[in-house]
């Protein structure tokens, strides 16, 4: 008898979290630095208890939560996060120069080689004003980016469901994506889900190499199959897993070449920029997002979440979206369920509206300060120092980059030791994507600081210091 | 240039509930006897305040509510939902003949034509010694159903979800599901998005003609269309939109004749019985689900809810699956969100678990009565007699059939008239499965007593009635 199952069910393979999960249950005395777990204690238990009272004490307000909504998102949410995004946006809005500097030809004909934009992005870097990369608001020049209203947002059972939708929407068997390397392992699943192609564009420090993507661009372009390609996904803020934050530069120069590229795709070419960390910031300034670029609008996929940053329980998510995506991923979360648990909602609109969301964001970003520091200090004190590794500024991970002869992959010796003692971490690995011109490094890990305690943190690390210096 | 949006994307229809939805709003007067919506005055919002209070008002309970868990679904909740559905299940449970009484060769050579079916159905129903076709609980004979065990379920954001996640499973473009004649429009949506073709099944009041589907499945053989064909989808309890029940008799009668049909597929076909409404019950017993039916674990996919019998708001669903489904449904969710958002399920494992469900379940029973009871006292005052329709048992609805001459499509004169008086249902034709072999039906309405207040039923009722006699 033959399976039942569709291509998209035979494809789709367990996710590699499961597996890491499985491990953690094989062994009660794990110190897990993998889960992508926030912090327990900083959940807004006594806030949400709050909220919900306030909500269900009345039928004029409880009745609406517990009824079905709209299949877009209810409106007060829509509208709360499309002031709070046009607020953390308002100095781009406000008018910005185009963002990219005279002197990087972003995707020029001279960086295409990875040495060349390596010393582009040094330079992108020391031309930015401000930390992070920040233009610095003026009224001169440049396209004023319009202010995001309601009717552009989608919301979703966590960003995780609009980066599904928007898979669905757009992408069919045999389509092309180009992600970071490395990436947000799920997206991979996805992707992989799909019978997607993935392209990693190398990734520095202050965002994806723009000559690396621009030689990925032409080779598409060269073998005729830019027509299959659909999107560059970016995760812009302390990604995961590398805690890397894209510049403001480098997104606005990113969407001008893809916008250059689309002649050959006969399509659009989106951006879809994950924004899921940019609320867990803890050291310099917020960037605005990708939307207020220099068309922007039109072509960025904009991923935000309330999950992560208010409570990993109750999952809000939310996408900024141009036609013809938006209406196409509405139809299909109609189709998934009618619309986002409206309970889930009215709980995070409330936290809005009443300043409790931001009360304890403010909380949060203080803790993960402290619990990134914990983890950096750690480090410091009992990595060797041939492994690389960043201060983060935002976000939950350390990504930490071993010498090339000691690999770090799930059957490496030095993650069954690490095992053995006791520790557990994301191998690097996992979050390339499989793509055939480069070989998938294998000597880093991803060391998350969100779910454990901070002694687990410290001893943690330790173990893994004593392992490497073996 | 082309269109960036994928097939499917493309292929995605706006939802016909969008549609009656603008007519709502551009009609702020009017008497929606059309949405699904359940009764806002019956919403738990004292219950669900109790319980959120408690679950938050202690860390140890409140901090894994606002947390991260597992993609299956929290354990609690599957317990309580496996218990729950075995003691629903029990009388079968407990050993219970085949099910399909002498006489009556399903799917026999005899019946393969509608007239026959008829008779036999008819014959089917008389032969049931309890009402709703139940089965009297015995040990002698037949297969003892196996319990439901927790690790058979999977836990969605509403049944709505299981339903898109078993389709995404199962069928590729092209693939057959057998529906029955008419059926649940959302899934329709589904279907339709993912390319499907709908074949459907005449439907009678205690479920479809097995004659009928014996035919269609004899046809989808000899056209060698079978091996494209995955399920039968039914809605087995006060179904959307006709409040018709499926026999016990029929759901294992319809499960043998698919078992007959497997080696000319090739793969198992599954029967879908969507439960949704199961609960919502007010006259009449329960009927065992499919899945204590003779082959039933291997073969029923089952797809519950506790959304409509608690509150629309909470969407919490769950489906109970064989292998290769299980594991490859919880798969695909796991890359839509990982899993079902945390609070709500704890929010429903407490109200299980508290007994707090029950009294809201009883509560709720009573009050649809009532609302069923207000809604056919006013089709039997204002109706002509030319126009047919049953007491419904349970669920939300009523469904009238007017003469056929008597059209009620959305582009009708009485559907035009009706909204005029600001009255709205569904009409009939929005339920019929695209399938080429016959012609919509196009002179029914679905009546829905769920959201509309008692005032409202009677007066829409009575517009209604009006306009029927012009």
């Amino acid at each position: 008898m033959n399976s039942p199952l569709s291509q998209l069910g035979l494809r789709t393979a367990p996710p590699a979290i499961s597996w890491l999960m499985s491990l953690t249950l094989g062994h009660p005395q794990l110190i897990s630095l993998a889960a992508g777990f926030t912090d327990n204690a900083s959940l807004p238990v006594d806030e949400a208890r709050a909220l919900l009272d306030e909500i269900l004490s009345a039928p004029r307000t409880g009745q609406p939560a517990l009824q079905y909504g709209s299949t877009a998102g209810d409106p007060l949410l829509r509208e709360l996060t499309a002031k709070r995004l046009s607020a953390l946006d308002a100095p781009v809005a406000a008018g910005v120069p185009p963002a990219v500097e005279p002197g990087v030809p972003p995707g020029g004909k001279k960086a295409t080689n990875a040495k060349t934009a390596r010393k582009n992005d040094s330079h992108l870097k020391s031309a930015s004003p401000l930390p992070g990369g920040r233009m610095p608001p003026t009224t001169a020049g440049g396209t004023p980016a319009a202010t995001i209203t309601p009717d552009r947002l989608l919301i979703t059972h966590g960003s995780q469901q609009l980066l599904y939708l928007l898979t669905e929407a757009l992408c069919d068997p045999g389509d092309i994506v180009l992600v970071e390397d490395p990436t947000y392992f799920v997206y991979l699943g996805i992707a992989q889900s799909h019978g997607l192609r993935c392209r990693g564009v190398r990734l520095l420090p202050d965002g994806i190499d723009l000559a690396h993507l621009e030689q990925v661009l032409e080779e598409l372009r060269r073998s005729g199959d830019l027509p299959r390609m659909k999107l560059l996904y970016l995760v812009t803020y302390y990604q995961n897993p590398t805690g890397y934050t894209t510049s403001y530069a480098k997104k606005a120069a990113a969407l001008k070449l893809l916008r250059r590229y689309e002649k050959f795709a006969g399509h659009p070419l989106y951006l879809l920029e994950d924004a899921a960390y940019r609320e867990l910031r803890f050291s310099g300034d917020d960037i605005p997002s990708a939307l207020t670029a220099p068309g922007g609008t039109d072509r960025v996929l904009y991923a935000g979440t309330y999950s992560k940053p208010f409570a990993t329980g109750i999952r809000v998510g939310f996408g900024v979206l141009p036609e013809p995506v938006l209406t196409t991923a509405t139809r299909i979360k109609g189709n998934h369920d009618f619309g986002t648990a409206n309970l889930l909602q009215q709980l995070l609109s409330r936290a809005l509206a009443t300043g409790a969301y931001e009360r304890h964001l403010a909380e949060l970003q203080r803790r993960y300060a402290l619990k990134a520091r914990v983890m950096t200090d750690a480090v410091r004190a009992h990595f060797p120092a041939d492994v690389e590794w960043r201060e983060p500024a935002g976000g939950l991970y350390v990504w930490a980059r071993t010498p090339k002869r000691l690999r770090t992959g799930p059957k490496s010796q030095f993650f069954q030791t690490a095992l053995k003692q006791n520790v557990l971490y994301v191998p690097g690995v996992l979050c390339y994507a499989d793509d055939a011109v480069r070989r998938k490094p294998d000597h880093e890990m991803r060391l998350s600081f969100g779910g454990a305690g901070e002694q687990d943190i410290t001893e943690g690390i330790k173990r893994l210091g004593t392992v490497l210096s073996i």
